[in-house]
C-alpha cells in the first residue's frame, strides 16, 4: 500500500497553475495585494489540477495518538497516562481542538495508533462528534534511549493506517486534511527526526515541548544527540528513520500526508510533530510537498527547521505550542478563503471597475 | 457628540482579566501554549468587565470611502473614479472585501463619507446584502499638498459620522467591528498622519500602496514631506492633524474606533489607513487603545510604524495591502477561537485529566 500511495503521487498542475495567476491578475484588486494568498490559490490550483480549485471544504482533523518509550528518561514532567485521558476529553469534546474545529465546521477523528494505557471508549453520541478509531500498532514505542523505537514493520504499518485514515476521510468528502497529535513526551522524537532528515545539530532542533525547565531541556537535548550516535539513521532511508528514533503518531502522520498527496488533497500541518512527519513524507516522495500547506509556525524551534528544509512558510505565526491540530485549524478558514477568492471574486471587466 | 464619546472611554478592567489569567492556566493544555491568544483573551476579558467576554460575535464591517485633493499631485495611477466604481462592486458583492465576509458570517456596511464622484445606488436585495449609508460631508478633501484638507468642522463631521456608524452597529447586535476603507490615493494621507502623529521621518511611513512605480513613489514621499512642513500639524491637536493632512475616512474610522471603546466592543484594525486612524484616535482618547485589536500586518511600512506606537502586535501577517476590511475578516476567527476558548474548553478537574 505504501508503495502504490508513493506512485500516485506525481508533480503539480502547470496549465492549473498559469490559469491561477491570470485570474488573479484579472480581479478587482491591485495586483499582488493579496500577498501570500495569491501563490497559495496557484499551488491549490496546480494540485487539484483545476482553476478555480474546489473550496476545501468540509475539512476533516485527524488526531493521532501514540505514547514513548523514551517517556523513562525524563524528558516530560507529565504522566504517560494523560496521553489516553485526553483523547477522553476529545471525544468528549472539552480540548480546545474541539472548540476550534467546532467554530471552523470541521470534524475530529482521533486515532489510537500506539497509546500505552487503556484509551476510553468513545461516549455514544450524535452525528458530527468526534470519532475514535481503533488502529492501535503497539502500545507505545521502545525507549530510542536504548534501541530502535519501533521495527520497520511496526513503522510501515503506522504509515499505512495514516494512509488508511486519509482515504476514509477523503472518501467521506472532506476537501481538506489537519494533522492532529496527541502524545505525552512527543516533542523529543520530532526533534530526533527533524535532526536526522535536515542534517541539523540536535540543540537547534529540540525545544521545551509544554515547557520543560532547564535540566529537563538539557536532557532532551542530550537524549536526542545520544540516540542518534546510537542509531546513526540514514535519511536515504525514511523508514528507517522512523523506526530508529521516531513515533507511532509521527509515522502515521506522514502516511496521512502521503495519503492526502496521492488523492490530490490539501493537508494543512499543525505544529512540530506535523512537520517532523512532514520531512519523512517528502523524503519518501518528494512531490508530496505540493499538497502541504503549513498551517503555522510552532514555537518549537526544530518546527522552523523543518519549514526552511520543506520550502514552506507558515500562514500563522502567534507563538502556539499546544498540537492537537489547533495551528492548523486556525490557519484554515485563510487556506479556504485564498481558494474563495479565486470562486467568488468580480473581474475588472464584469464589475466595469477601470484599471489604473 | 465627540467628547461625550471620549468621556465615556475608559481603562480594561483589571479583575476581569486576573479571572481570564486564572482560568486560562486552569484549562486542558500546557500554561501558555496557546501564545497571544492567551493574552488576546485577557484584554477582551478586561475591555468587557467579565470572564469569559462575550464571543464577538456577529461581526460588522464598515468601509468609510472618501477621496483625496492629493490625487492631483499623481501619488497613484488609479483614476478616482475607482472610488465610487468599487462602491458599486461591494453593494453588488463581487469584492474580495465581500467573500471573506460571507466566509465570516459578516455584515458589510459601506458609509459614503466622503466620495467625489457619483456613488451607485445600493441594488434592491434581500437582508444580509451590504449596505450603503450615506453621509458625505464633502466631495472629497481638498489637496493637502496646497491647502489643509479639512477644516476643523468637517473633520469633526466625519469622525462623529463614525461613531454614529459604531453605535448603529452595536445597537444592531454586533459584537465586534472591523474597520474597512476605500479611497483611491488614501495611503497618502495614512502616511502623512503616521509621520504627524509618531515623528517618524514620511520615507519611512510612505509605502507603495497599490504597488506604484519608483518615480510616483518617490513623488508621494516629497507631497507628504512638503505637506507636513507646510502644516505643521502639532500632535497634542488629534483634530487638527486629521484636518490639515488626513482623509474623511481616515477620520471616521477615528470616530468608529472612539465609538467601539466607548461601548466596550473590540474593533478589530484592517491595514494602514485603519493604525493611521487609531493613532488619531488613540490621541484623542488613550484608553482606547484597550478596544483595539490588530488584525494583521500591511505591507505598507507605515503600518509597522504605527502598530509598534500603539504598542499592537498583528495576529496575520502575509503581505496583504488591498484594505476593504481584507486582512481584519482574515483575523476575525483567531479573535473568535480565543475567546471560544474562555467558553468551551473543559479545566483540568473537570475533564479528570492529571497536571504535571
Amino acid at each position: 500500500m505504501l508503495e502504490t500511495t508513493i506512485a500516485a503521487i506525481g508533480p503539480l498542475d502547470e496549465p492549473a497553475m498559469a490559469a491561477a495567476r491570470d485570474l488573479q491578475g484579472r480581479l478587482t484588486k491591485p495586483a499582488g495585494s493579496l500577498g501570500a494568498l495569491e501563490e497559495l490559490s496557484v499551488r491549490l490550483a496546480g494540485l487539484a489540477g483545476a482553476c478555480p480549485p474546489p473550496l476545501p471544504e468540509p475539512a476533516a482533523v485527524a488526531i493521532f495518538a501514540g505514547d514513548h518509550g523514551v517517556h523513562a528518561q525524563g524528558v516530560t514532567p507529565w504522566p504517560q497516562e494523560v496521553t489516553a485521558q485526553m483523547i477522553g476529553n476529545f471525544l468528549a469534546g472539552g480540548a480546545v481542538v474541539n472548540a476550534f474545529a467546532r467554530q471552523a465546521g470541521a470534524s475530529v477523528t482521533v486515532v489510537d495508533v500506539g497509546v500505552a494505557t487503556p484509551v476510553p471508549a468513545a461516549p455514544a453520541s450524535d452525528a458530527g462528534a468526534p470519532r475514535l478509531v481503533a488502529a492501535n500498532v503497539r502500545a507505545g514505542t521502545r525507549d530510542l534511549a536504548v534501541t530502535a523505537a519501533l521495527t520497520r514493520d511496526e513503522a510501515r504499518a503506522a504509515v499505512e493506517t495514516g494512509i488508511r485514515v486519509a482515504g476514509e476521510l477523503i472518501d467521506g468528502g472532506a476537501g481538506i486534511l489537519l494533522t492532529g497529535d496527541m502524545g505525552i513526551g512527543n516533542t523529543t522524537p520530532a526533534a530526533a527526526l527533524i535532526a536526522a532528515y535536515t542534517g541539523i545539530d540536535p540543540a537547534e532542533t529540540t525545544g521545551r515541548g509544554t515547557g520543560v525547565d532547564d535540566p529537563t531541556y538539557q536532557r532532551k537535548i542530550d537524549v536526542v544527540r545520544d540516540a542518534l550516535r546510537r542509531h546513526r539513521p540514514d535519511p536515504a532511508d525514511p523508514l528507517g528513520v522512523l523506526a530508529a528514533v521516531g513515533g507511532l503518531e509521527h509515522a502515521a502522520l506522514a502516511g496521512l500526508i502521503l495519503g492526502a498527496a496521492a488523492r490530490r488533497t490539501p493537508v494543512l500541518l499543525d505544529g512540530v510533530i506535523a512537520v517532523s512527519a512532514a520531512l519523512a513524507a517528502a523524503a519518501l516522495a518528494p512531490d508530496a510537498t505540493g499538497a502541504m500547506v503549513a498551517g503555522h509556525r510552532s514555537a518549537e524551534p526544530g518546527a522552523t527547521v523543518a519549514l526552511r528544509r520543506l520550502g514552506l512558510d507558515p500562514l500563522i505565526d502567534l507563538g502556539l505550542r499546544l498540537g492537537e491540530g489547533t495551528g492548523a485549524l486556525l490557519a484554515l478558514p485563510v487556506v479556504t478563503g485564498a481558494v474563495r477568492v479565486l470562486h467568488e471574486v468580480a473581474t475588472f471587466d464584469s464589475a466595469g471597475v477601470a484599471e489604473k
